[in-house]
C-alpha cells in the first residue's frame, strides 16, 4: 500500500514520475484522438481505431481514479476536490457509453493542470496569485471599462455606418461585434467601415481603445515583478530568522 | 427623510445596497432594449413590447432623478453635477417623447460609471489620475507622435500606392484610413499595398510604429505601479504618524 | 526689435503664444489642403481655391522665417538648426515654383513638433533621450533578432506553401511580406497558408514572434521610467545641495 | 601569423573590423542571392549570374573557415562551437555540388549573429539570459496556458460553429487554427464565426486571451530590467571593492 502510495501520490520519487509521465501521454493521447474523430471523411476502418484507441483510454483513466481514492487517505475529499471531479469527468464516457461524450471529453484537457502540480510550479502559482489580488481592483475597473468602451463604440458606429451599409451594420449586436474585432485589433474585414463620419470615429475610438485594452497586460506583469519581489523579502527574512535562531 | 437617503444615497446600508443593483439591473434592462430595437425584422408586437419596457425603464429613472434631488442637501450643486446631468438625460425621452432620442439613449450606459462610486474603487480611481497626472506629458509626446506617424505613413503609401491602385489608393485620406488600420494593426484587408515600394515602405513604417503605439499602455502602466507604491508609502507614513501621536 | 523678439520666439509672453497659435494654425490648414488637393473628381475651381490658400500659407510661412532669421542672435546657427531647415523646406515651393514640391510639404508637419519647445516638454524629450541611451542595445539586439525571424519564417513558409500556392507564396520575398504582416500580427489575409506544415509552422513561429516583437515597446517603457526616477534624484540632490549652501 | 590572427579574430584592430565588414557584406550577397533564385520567370542569363555569385559567395566563406581553423589556437574547440558548426554549413554546398541545399543556405543568416560578439553586446546577451533565467518558470507557465487556452477556444468554437458552417470549421484542427489566428490579433478572416454563440464565445476568449498572450512580453522586458539593476549592482560592488584593496 505505501508502495502503491509512493507510484500514484508522489512525486519525487523514481516510480511517481514514471506513472505520471505515462498518465500525461495518455491525457495527450485521449485528447489527440477526440481531435482527430473531428475530422470528415473518416473510412469506417479509421473510426474504429480511433473508438479502440479512445476507450483504452478511458479505461487507464478507470484504474488511476480508482488507484488514487484507494491510495487517499481521506477519500472524501479526494473525490470533491477539483482535481477529483475532473478526473471523474474523464472517466463518465466509459459509464455512459451511449451519451454523446464530446463535451466531456474536452473536459480531459483540464487534466493537463495536473503538470502544475509539480513542486517547482507551486511557488509561481502563489505568486500569480499574489500579483492577481495586488491587481484585483485595477483589473475589474479596465476590464469594465473595456466593456463599456465596446458597447459605445458599437452605438457609435452603428449611428454612422447603418445607413449606408444596412445588410453589414444591421443591428446593435453587429456594431458589438464589429468593435470587439477592431478593439483588439483582430480585424477579420468582415465588418469594415466606409463611411467618412464611421472611419474619423474609428479613428478616436483605436487610439484611445488600445491603450485601454492592452493595460490589463501590463497591470498584470507589473503586479507580477511586485509579488516577486515581495515574496524574496519574505524568504530572506525567514533565512535571517532561521540564522538568528 | 433619513430613511430615504439611506435608500437612494448611501452605499453601506443594506437597502441602499438593494436600491443600487436595482437601478443598476433596469440601467442594464434599458440598454439592452435599446440594442433589441435596432434588430431588423421586428414584428408589431415585440415592438410594442420593446416600447412598453423602454417607456417602464425611463419612469423609473424619472423616479430615481426625482428622489435623488429630494434628498441631495444642496439641490442644484446634484443637478450640475457629473452624475445629474446623465441622470437628466436619461429621462429627457420622456419629457420630449417626439424626439429621435436614440443617441440620448447611449449615454444611459455612462450611468454604469455609477459602480465605480462605491468606496472600493475611489482608491483605484484615485491611483489611476494620480498615475495620469505622472504619464500627462509622455502620453502627450506619443499621442502627437502617433498621430504624426499615422499621417507621414498615409503620405508615404499614397505616392508608392497611388499610381498602381488609384480606385483603393485614392487620396491622402484613405491614405489615412491605411496607416491607421495597418499601424494599430488591426488589418482589415480593404486595402493592401501591392507595389514593392510600398511594401517595403510598409516594412519600415511597421517596425518602427509598433513601438510607438504600444508605448502608451506601457507609459500608463508603469505610471500606475508608481502611484500605487506612492500611495502605499502615504498610507504607512500616515500609519506611523498614528502611533506616534 | 525687442518687441519683435517676444512676439517670434518666446513662448511665455502673451502676444509670443498668440503668434505661436496662429503659426500652428497655418500649418494645420497647409497640411489639410495638401491632403485635399489629393482627392480624385475635384472641379477647376476647387483646385484654384486650395492652390491660392496654399499660395497664402507659403507667404505666410516665408514672412515666418525671415522674422525668425531676423530676431535670431545667432543668425547662421538659426539657419542650420534643426528648425532651421524645415522652416526652410516649407517656404522652398515659394522658391522654385516649377517642382512638383508635394513630398516637400508633407515635412510641415515636421514644424508642429515646435510645440514641444515648451519647457515641460524639453524634460520629457531629455528623459526620452536618456530612456533610448539605457535601452539602445537591447533595442539593436531585438530589432535585429525581430528582421532574422521574420527572414527565417519567410524561407520556412516558402518552403511549406510555394508549391501548394505557387501564384500566392511565389517568392521568399512574398514570403517575407508575409512574415512581416503576420508577426507583427496586422493579418492583412492576402497571403494565407493552407498546407497543414504552414499552419504549424505558423503556430511555432507566431508562438516566439509575438514575444519577441513586443519587447522593444516593454524595454522603452521600463527605460523610461528608470530614466524618469533617476532625473528625479538627480533633481534631489541638487534642491538639497541648494540648500545647504 | 600573428598577423592574420589580429585580421580573423580581433574585432578592435583596424584590420579585423574591415574583415568583419566584408564577411558580413558577403553573408548578405549570399541570402540575398538565394532570396533571388526563388523569383519565378528569371532568364536562363540572370539564373548563370546569379549561381555566379552564390559559388563566388561559397569560395569566400571556404577560405575564411580555413583561416578561422589555421587562426585558432584549439583548433577542435572551434569547430565544435556554435559559429564553427554554423560556418561548417555555409559551406557545405561546395563540399556536395549535388544536394539541394537551399535550406541550409537560410542559415547564412545565423552568421549575422558573429556581430554581437562585440563585447558591448555580450553584456546584453547576459543580461538577457540572466532575464530568461528569472522569468523562466512563468514563461513556462503562460506558454502552457496559451497552449491550453487556444485548444479549450477551439473545442469551444468546433460546437458553435461546425453545425453552421462544416466547410471551414470543418474538425478541430481548423478550429485550432482560427484560434491560433485570432487569440493572437492576426485575423486573417478565413475563418469568421457567424452564429451568435459563436461570437458570444469569442468575446469571452478574446477578453480573456489578450491578457494571458500579451504577458510573456511584460515577463520578459519586466525580469530584463531586474536583471539591468542587478547587473549594476554587482558592478559597483566590484567597483567598491577595487577601491578598498
Amino acid at each position: 500500500m505505501e508502495r502503491l502510495k509512493n507510484i500514484v501520490e508522489k512525486r519525487d520519487t523514481h516510480e511517481g514520475r514514471i506513472f505520471d509521465v505515462i498518465i500525461q501521454i495518455v491525457i495527450f493521447i485521449s485528447i489527440f484522438t477526440f481531435s482527430l474523430e473531428t475530422l470528415p471523411n473518416l473510412t469506417t476502418f479509421e473510426k474504429e481505431i480511433l473508438h479502440f484507441v479512445e476507450v483504452s483510454c478511458i479505461i487507464i483513466f478507470c484504474i488511476e481514479y480508482i488507484l488514487r481514492i484507494l491510495v487517499a487517505e481521506k477519500k472524501l475529499d479526494f473525490i470533491f476536490s477539483f482535481y477529483g471531479i475532473i478526473d471523474l469527468l474523464a472517466i463518465i464516457p466509459f459509464i455512459f457509453l451511449h451519451i454523446d461524450t464530446s463535451a466531456v471529453r474536452a473536459f480531459h484537457f483540464l487534466r493537463f493542470f495536473r503538470i502544475f502540480k509539480l513542486a517547482r510550479y507551486t511557488r509561481v502559482f502563489v505568486r500569480f496569485q499574489l500579483a492577481l489580488k495586488y491587481a484585483k481592483e485595477e483589473l475589474i475597473l479596465f476590464f469594465s471599462a473595456t466593456i463599456i468602451l465596446i458597447y459605445l463604440s458599437s452605438v457609435g458606429i452603428y449611428f454612422f455606418e447603418h445607413e449606408t451599409q444596412p445588410e453589414i451594420f444591421s443591428s446593435i449586436f453587429d456594431c458589438f461585434w464589429w468593435s470587439l474585432i477592431t478593439l483588439t485589433t483582430v480585424g477579420y474585414g468582415d465588418l469594415i467601415p466606409i463611411t467618412i463620419g464611421g472611419k474619423v470615429f474609428t479613428f478616436f475610438i483605436l487610439l484611445i481603445g488600445i491603450g485601454i485594452i492592452a493595460l490589463p497586460a501590463g497591470i498584470i506583469s507589473s503586479a507580477l515583478s511586485k509579488a516577486r519581489s515581495e515574496m524574496e523579502t519574505i524568504e530572506k527574512e525567514r533565512k535571517r530568522h532561521g540564522k538568528t535562531l
